[in-house]
C-alpha cells in the first residue's frame, strides 16, 4: 500500500468482509456492503440457506422477494466465510452472540475489525455487545465496532435511502467501515461513542414494545410520542450514568432508530407489544411471531437490573419489565405510566 | 387571597380563562380548561358556532362526534369573553394573530396572563408568536406563555392520555397555568424556554412537510424517522442561534411535538406533503385541503429567512422552501436532501 492510500484512508482498509448469520439484517448488510463494492462472503448456519444465496441469489425465509448482487458469496463453512476478512460482521441474536463467537473465535483473522449488529444487553453479565466480543475474542476494546440507525432491513433490501452510524472508539476503522459500506441509498456517519450507541439501540426494543401496548390498547399518536420522547429520556440517563455522550442519543443511532422502531409496522417489538396490549398472553404473541420472543422481552430485565445498578430511574423498562415477566396488565401499566405526577419537564 | 393561598400558588392563580377561537385546538383546549375544574369562556368568531356550544355542547365543523363539558360557556362577543378572565388564550392562525389581537386589545383584563397556542414565525417581520403578543398588547415578555407539546386535538378531544409544556419565563405564571390545565387525560409540565418551545413549534410544521413528501414518494420509516432526527438536529441549531435551551428540543415541545405531527394520519401539514409527494400541484392540495395552507407552507419561507440571518444552516426548511414555492420536483428534492456527502454525524 503507498503511503498516499495510508494517508487517505487513515490507515487501514476494509476491502473483505465476512458476514456471519444470514437473517433479515445480516443478509440485507451483506447486500449492502456488495453493493459498495466490498468482496463479502454470508455464512448461515443452515447449508441450503446459503446454497440459495449462492445459487438463486435469494434468502426467501429471511429477506422474501429481494434479488441479491450478483458478487455475493455466500457458505455454511465459517472458516471460508472468514479467511482473509478485513472485518467480521456479527449478525446473530443478543443473547447467542457469546456461544457463537466462542466457536469462531480460532478463526479471526489478525487485525480484523470485528463488528457487532446485535442490539441488546447479555442477561447473564448485564454487558453490552462490544464487551461481550471484546472478552470472548479477547481484544482491545477499539477493534470492535458497532453499526446501528434507522434500519428497518426489510426498507434497506429495497434500497430506500437512510442513514446509520458506524461506531468505534477507533475512528480511524469507523472510517474505513464507513467506506466499505457507503452506497447511494446507505448513508453511514462515523462516531466514536460507542457506548451510546450500543446503550440506545438496547433501549429502543423495550420503548417500541411498550409503544406497541400502548397502541393494541387503543392510544394515538400523542401517546406514542409521549413515550417516545420520555424513553429517550430515561435511555440518555442511563448512558449518561455508563460515561456515554449525551449528544449520541439525538442521532441517528438514538432518535433515529428509535422513531424508526416505535412507528413502523415492521417493527418485531412493536408488534409484539401490540399483541399484548390487545389482550393477548406473552405465550400467544410468541405463537404469533413463529416461536421468536421480542427483544425487548429480555432486554427489560436487563436494562432494569443495569439501571438499578447505576442508580438510574427507568420507568418505562420497569413497567415493561412488569407486565412482560410479573403479570402486571397493560390498562393499569397504562394508567401508571402516562398518570404520574406534574412537575417540570 | 390568604398568605397561605399565595405561598402555596406561587402568588398567582388562574380561575377563569378566556379562549379566543373555536377551531379544534382551541375547543379542545377549552374543554381541557373546563374538565380541569377551571372556568372557560370560549370566542367563537361566527354566532352559530358558539351558540351550537352553548346549547348543543357540540362544534361540529372543527371537533364532530365531540360532546363539550357543561360548564363550557361560549360568546361571539369578545368583550363578554375577556371580562374578568385571568389568562387569555389566544388559538388563532399565526399569520392572522396580530391583526385580531390588535382588535381585542383594549378587552385585555389588566395583569391575565397571555396565552399563545399559535405555531409559526410571522412572514412580515420573523417574530416568534410569542414576540407578537408582547408588542401588540404592549405587555412584559413574562406575562406571555405558550403551551405546545404532541397534542393532536382529535385525540386530546376524546381524552387519549399526553403530556404537554406550558412555557413562560415568569415560572409562577407557568405553574398557574399547569394547575388550570391538568387533567387525568392532560398532562402539562412547566418550562421557562418559551423560546425553544416556540422555535420547536415553527420547525415541526416544515418537517412534517417534508416527511409527508417522502411518504408520499413511496419511502417509508427508515427515511422518515432519518428526516425527523435531521429535522429536530437544525431545529435545535436554530434555537441556539436564538439562546434556547438545547434541551427543550429533547423534550415533550421539541422532539414530542415533532414526532406526533410526523407521524399522525390526522396531521395538516404531513398530508399536504403526501399528496405533493405523489404528485399534485400545491393548488391541487390546498383545494384538496378545503383552500387551507398547512402551516409549514409558510413557515419554511419564514424559518429559511430567519436561519439566514443568523448564519444557520437549515436543509430540510430550505429544499421544502423549494418545493413549495420555487417548482422544486419532489424526486430531484428528495435526492439532493438525502444524498449529502459523507461525514462525521
Amino acid at each position: 500500500m503507498s503511503e498516499r492510500l495510508v494517508t487517505a484512508s487513515g490507515g487501514r482498509r476494509i476491502e473483505r468482509v465476512a458476514v456471519l448469520g444470514a437473517g433479515s439484517w445480516g443478509t440485507t448488510f451483506a447486500k449492502v456492503l456488495a453493493d459498495a463494492g466490498t468482496e463479502v462472503c454470508l455464512w448461515a448456519r443452515r447449508a441450503h440457506v446459503a446454497e440459495a444465496v449462492e445459487r438463486k441469489r435469494v434468502n426467501e425465509e429471511y429477506l422474501p422477494g429481494i434479488t441479491l448482487p450478483g458478487p455475493l458469496k455466500a457458505t455454511d463453512d465459517s472458516a471460508e466465510a472468514l479467511s482473509g476478512a478485513d472485518a467480521v460482521v456479527l449478525a446473530v441474536p443478543s443473547q447467542t452472540l457469546r456461544e457463537n463467537l466462542a466457536g469462531w473465535r480460532p478463526l479471526l483473522p489478525e487485525g480484523a475489525t470485528l463488528v457487532s449488529l446485535a442490539k441488546g444487553v447479555e442477561l447473564s453479565t448485564l454487558k453490552r455487545m462490544s464487551q461481550v466480543v471484546a472478552e470472548v475474542a479477547d481484544v482491545a476494546d477499539d477493534r470492535v465496532a458497532v453499526v446501528s440507525g434507522p434500519n428497518l432491513a426489510k426498507e434497506i433490501a429495497v434500497e430506500q435511502p437512510t442513514a446509520t452510524v458506524v461506531a468505534c472508539s477507533d475512528h480511524d476503522r469507523a472510517v474505513a467501515l464507513q467506506r466499505a459500506c457507503s452506497t447511494g441509498y446507505f448513508r453511514p456517519y462515523t462516531n466514536t461513542d460507542l457506548v451510546g450507541v450500543e446503550v440506545a439501540g438496547a433501549c429502543k426494543n423495550v420503548i417500541a414494545l411498550a409503544c406497541g401496548v400502548a397502541s393494541g390498547l387503543g392510544y394515538g399518536s400523542n401517546t406514542m410520542s409521549t413515550l417516545i420522547t420520555r424513553g429517550l429520556a430515561e435511555t440518555t440517563r442511563l448512558g449518561a450514568a455508563l460515561d456515554a455522550e449525551p449528544m449520541t442519543f439525538a442521532g441517528l443511532a438514538g432518535m433515529g432508530d428509535l422513531a424508526a422502531t416505535c412507528i413502523s409496522p415492521l417493527s418485531r417489538n412493536r408488534t409484539f407489544g401490540e399483541r399484548l396490549g390487545r389482550g393477548e398472553s406473552i405465550t400467544e404473541a410468541q405463537r404469533a411471531a413463529h416461536g421468536q420472543v421480542a427483544e425487548g422481552v429480555k432486554s427489560c430485565t436487563a436494562l432494569r437490573e443495569l439501571a438499578k445498578r447505576h442508580g438510574v430511574e427507568m420507568p418505562i423498562a420497569e413497567i415493561v419489565h412488569r407486565v412482560c415477566h410479573e403479570g402486571l396488565e397493560p390498562v393499569p401499566a397504562a394508567v401508571e405510566l402516562l398518570g404520574r405526577e406534574r412537575k417540570p419537564e
